[in-house]
């Protein structure tokens, strides 16, 4: 990058203001169609270093009624949260260009640099690596990324800070940092040369170069979104349908009254763990129709208070998801001050129906399981236990009943001509289901496989799966 | 209420769960529809009477992946913040189901019962009739409300407290009330009564009774959903239309040099005063197109950092927008830690384009100014200046000014189709800015009209009410 910026040169403003507008508004009309991309920006750096300045010479040269610009002030990370639960609201839809002054990295800044807390070299870097990642994935979802990191040497600063207006200083306190001391200073350039390889540096000692920059390498990234086809390797591997799939057990019909002792326990049981546990717990159900995640669901939270946990049905997404990437309405769903939360089908169906009904590419489908699994380590090292139920029943079974729902009054509601037409590609959902398992089943989210053509053996074995992966953790 | 209740009859649960389904799926299906309707469901009470379990079981009699559950611990209102802003998020959309244990009532007696800060009558009362007259506007917009209070007597609640699981405890240290002491019972009894004549009481003592009362009467309301048509009285009175907006002034051109001078002290003055406000400030602008709304946006915001503020560019709704309340959208925007909200067209579009191209009926637009006056008065009342802004164009310069705009290459893309279509019905526009002006000019949100044919003039004019309306008050 360094080679590049030496060699730019100043332009004429109203031609980069023009030619900024005209990439600005291509990539306003791109939305809906397929080359629909939408633009994130990342600004941090040393403070007084211009970044807002230049953010702000950037929203006059640009229609500044499409900018948007969010600047939240840093935070600790807190065990809880992913590093991006809070700015997933904030990822901008197709078409947009949206600022971010507060993101992941000056958050991992700001905790790093705590000093009561210090931050292992070895900790930070798995973060940034993360956090690469996440990028990654934001790309070959038509969310382009591009960094600035705004520098400033110690002189220069702290000649800034001699002549500060004092009307002004209210940004300064936001950073928490002392930035008279010098040994903050050096600990802070030390930790973001771990991470700013892949960022575009801004010297901030030139107030024209600086916003002339920042601008030309944004006109640069607008203008020349990649196309980031990151095709999986090879051919693609069918995974077998395994045994109980194709074959769900179905156990013999259980004493009623042995039954009803037993779901009595377990549900107690189940609620009590949820409770103590001092993670939140996610619940995944997928499976075919009437495969029983209602009625699987019923039972987890039969002892729980209607106010300890929440139910997302997932189905179409809205229009308004769409021009997003397709986990985002996950990533929104997931609440930190949630304890339990239950999922009446996931972000699976990229890997299931959409793969299924070619709502997704081939590209987009096969890349989705490692986006997925990535999705859930996250969840999982913000103290999230991840549970996955794949339900599998008979096709006869489900025939019996889709029958039994048409017969009874209080049931009707539950089957429609689409259920029908999904048990027609009966066998291509079990493929799927089957690369899913194969590709998904991770130690930090398994999937638990629940024959259920017994729908009281079933529940209780859903019941017991979620105690084991409670105690076994 | 109190008659109806004790006629009530106990029913076969299984015929109470099946009419209770059905209700809930014709609410369902009716989303998109002219019928179309939510149901919000405010549930608040004495500790222990049985709230959580009404709930839960009222969950096992729907279709409990249709019911959504929202639960906020009480909170004390503070004095940035209107009553409904942190609910507004959760107002169901069309079709659906939301029952809220939190909501502004539990809000409204946290903050009454606060010992050290007691609330007046008065002011109380103020709050409930201001609640009420909010949620009138929610079903005028098709949100059904229901109210019910889960009533105990003293002697229970003692009893209920004594034979307590320790295990359950932690659901009854949410209300921050000591719930042995008698005095503390009778205040929140005599308070609650000031609001409860609107609530459906259920008496939590008897369990079955408590269940099946909560049910039947939601049963009742998503079936009977009642046609709210609050018509305005007598015939639509025409506004005549201001001579400001026939004929906007059209000042001399200024001196330049004077101009640059002036704008430079005003910006700066200006930026200087929002920042020192204690108050929030929304700043609306709405006029035709081409009236300058954008330029004065720049110059408001010239001598702010980017992170101070934040433009909203309002456009059509989206599908999911369209699905609750039409201010809805609006209601979201609001940030209470948001210094700093410019609307650059703003909530009068359903007074504006939404009357003149019928999106919004009679009725409804007729209606939308009381709407629109509580609004912001709620606003005004949480500590947020709303400065409203019409800015007035000749239509003859209007036309100089699209046609400057086909012609300079960075302005084209601000002229569309769109806006020479809009130009053909100038004179229903100005007699729908004329009522506007009549009936939503307000002591806490006035209009400021601003003639924009010499532009300079037009940019200063807006910066000097900003100053005047923030130093007014």
């Amino acid at each position: 990058m360094t080679a590049k910026q030496n060699q730019f040169q100043l332009i004429d403003e109203e031609q980069l203001s023009l030619q900024l507008i005209e990439a600005q508004y291509a990539l306003k009309e791109s939305r809906g169609k397929s080359n629909a991309k939408s633009q994130l920006i990342l600004v941090s750096g040393i403070e007084l270093a211009g970044k807002g300045e230049a953010v702000k010479q950037l929203r006059e040269w640009l229609d500044p009624r499409y900018l948007r610009v969010k600047a939240d002030p840093p935070r600790m990370f807190n065990h809880q949260e992913t590093f991006w639960q809070s700015y997933a609201r904030s990822i901008p839809a197709e078409g947009q260009i949206m600022v971010m002054f507060g993101n992941w990295y000056s958050d991992l800044l700001s905790t790093a640099m705590h000093v009561s807390q210090p931050m292992d070299e070895t900790m930070f870097d798995e973060y940034v690596e993360n956090m690469r990642s996440f990028e990654q994935d934001l790309k070959n979802n038509n969310v382009e990324v591009v960094k600035f990191w705004f520098d400033l040497s110690w002189r220069s600063l702290q000649k800034r800070l001699d002549t500060l207006d004092p009307s002004e200083v209210h940004w300064h306190k936001l950073h928490g940092l002392d930035w008279r001391n010098k040994k903050q200073y050096d600990s802070l350039q030390k930790l973001r040369q771990r991470f700013s390889n892949d960022w575009i540096i801004i010297d901030g000692e030139d107030e024209t170069e600086r916003d002339q920059l920042f601008a030309q390498q944004i006109l640069r990234a607008i203008q020349h979104c990649p196309v980031h086809l990151s095709k999986a390797k090879g051919r693609w591997q069918q995974a077998a349908v395994p045994e109980a799939l194709l074959q769900p057990a179905a156990e013999a019909q259980q004493d009623d009254a042995e039954y009803k002792k037993e779901l009595k326990r377990l549900t107690k049981k189940v609620s009590e763990a949820m409770r103590m546990d001092r993670r939140n717990v996610v619940i995944a159900f997928e499976g075919m129709d009437a495969a029983g995640k209602g009625g699987a669901i019923k039972r987890i939270v039969k002892q729980l208070d209607p106010r300890e946990y929440e139910i997302y049905t997932i189905g179409a997404p809205e229009k308004y998801e769409l021009s997003r990437p397709y986990q985002w309405r996950f990533w929104n769903k997931i609440q930190p001050d949630e304890k339990i939360m239950i999922f009446d089908r996931t972000w699976y169906g990229r890997v299931l129906v959409e793969r299924i009904e070619g709502f997704a590419n081939e590209i987009e489908w096969q890349r989705a399981y490692d986006e997925i699994n990535r999705f859930e380590r996250d969840l999982s090292d913000s103290n999230t236990v991840v549970i996955k139920f794949w339900l599998a029943i008979s096709k006869d079974e489900q025939e019996l009943r889709f029958k039994a729902r048409e017969e009874t009054p209080h049931k009707r509601f539950k089957i429609t001509a689409e259920d029908w037409r999904n048990r027609e590609r009966w066998d291509d959902y079990l493929k799927a289901a089957a690369d899913m398992l194969s590709r998904t089943h991770t130690a930090y989210a398994p999937w638990h496989v629940v024959a259920t053509n017994d729908k009281k053996t079933a529940r209780l074995d859903v019941l017991r799966a979620i105690l084991k992966q409670l105690k076994a953790e």
